[in-house]
């Protein structure tokens, strides 16, 4: 029987290029990474660079093409950036104008594509762990907070720490440290165990992005740096132009997660 | 008794600064990291900070300074990269035409200043889980090779990977591996272990930088990728200026060694 979940990147890349799939990715060729998009100008590539590699936590990059250039070499180079997502997202100073399956014609030289490391690879290294992961348990986004923790500046680029929130057993929670600092190049180990106001959440129940999600007795909120952290600080810039993934509607890598671990 | 093993960095880089220390820096304010550091013009920044996030084993940044501004903010916020190192190499187009101890005259509103990881954080690591690392008991440099290993292209930026080399106990070899990859920002875990040939070295007793040291009965040369490599692949482009530190006179940070680890 044909399944999504077991075809490799280049068939998953192939069906929606050909908009044969324009769903969200999670699910789709299991074990391969999935990564986020931004797209911005050459005039700000520097800037934004910068600014990952001065919060890798929130922004690990995984790869970064040449201005004008849509193949990510280092993760999948037979890939196209302009369609081999599911679906765009374009803001326009800073202002989200529009959804669409391409942009072949937003495409010039001046353009630089970042593809970030995103959740979903330690998510599956904590189920692997026996740590059962509540928002997909509850078929829901998961739960994302503006805190009160500061990115570093990188010239135009600054703003505050957006985190992930996954509630976990209290015996799981040492497990669960251990297993995401494995994988620093996917958010790695949490930013904060416990208590939310400590990082300027006030109402863990109202999320700032995403669903909120059930914490059972006997369970720990633990929170992850998030990968729209970049986003929301380069739409803060308002750049003239902007290109993003659609939530979870996510760039597919010829690499495998377990190709992340760093031990 | 006053020891420069046990002053702090803030001391370290004040008297070097006033040119009281103008030796190596190994040994100086122990358990704290040291640095590579590479200056270039603003217009070659972004394709080495591309190349350097596209070779992380090479290349670790470990913070990279706002264009015209000497302070390493991340690393070491209260020091001035102009006249904090005790020895510095001039190049003018990819020729090295001066040393000196401070660069204030040179450093002008397009300079950007790199700090790359270096392998003393590894090496402290090592002695301090009982391996023995052979150069620094033969007091000498450490062995470095040009290899066969292409580092991955960005812009003008390319060429082969360099290494280090240090024999080691063969009853060693995977704890220092394990010992090693907990420190990805300092070079991390080897790149090869065992035969030189395999990765292009033809005579392992010839380094084509550095010194050769012994290699007792029973050991494993073990490769580690090298901080010159980025210095290599930089002087091929023969940027009109770069500066880097001289070797051995590295840049001393606020953070100690262990921070770097990921476990």
């Amino acid at each position: 029987m044909f399944s999504v979940a077991s075809i490799n990147p280049t068939e998953a890349r192939r069906m929606i290029r050909n908009n044969e799939w324009i769903k969200p990715t999670a699910g789709v060729a299991n074990g391969y990474t999935q990564a986020n998009l931004v797209v911005l100008p050459k005039e700000l590539a520097f800037e934004f660079l910068l600014f990952c590699q001065r919060n890798p936590r929130p922004c690990p990059v995984l790869d970064v093409t040449e201005p004008g250039s849509w193949v990510p070499n280092l993760v999948a180079p037979n890939a196209d950036l302009r369609v081999d997502l599911p679906k765009y997202r374009i803001y326009r100073n800073g202002v989200l104008t529009e959804e669409r399956t391409d942009i072949i014609d937003l495409w010039n030289e001046e353009m630089v594509g970042f593809l970030l490391g995103c959740s979903f690879t330690f998510e599956h290294a904590l189920m692997n762990n026996g740590i059962p992961v509540r928002h997909i348990e509850e078929s829901r986004n998961v739960p994302m907070y503006k805190t009160n923790i500061p990115c570093v500046k990188a010239g135009r680029f600054e703003g505050p720490m957006v985190v992930s929130m996954r509630p976990i057993r209290r015996k799981d929670v040492v497990r669960a440290v251990q297993v995401t600092s494995r994988f620093p190049s996917v958010h790695g180990a949490p930013i904060h165990i416990g208590d939310p106001e400590q990082i300027g959440i006030k109402n863990i129940h109202q999320p700032d992005f995403g669903d909120p999600v059930t914490i059972h007795e006997g369970e720990v909120p633990v929170f992850w740096a998030c990968g729209v952290t970049p986003q929301a600080v380069a739409m803060e810039v308002k750049p003239e132009i902007m290109v993003t993934h659609a939530p979870g509607h996510m760039f597919i890598t010829d690499l495998r997660d377990e190709q992340f671990g760093v031990l």
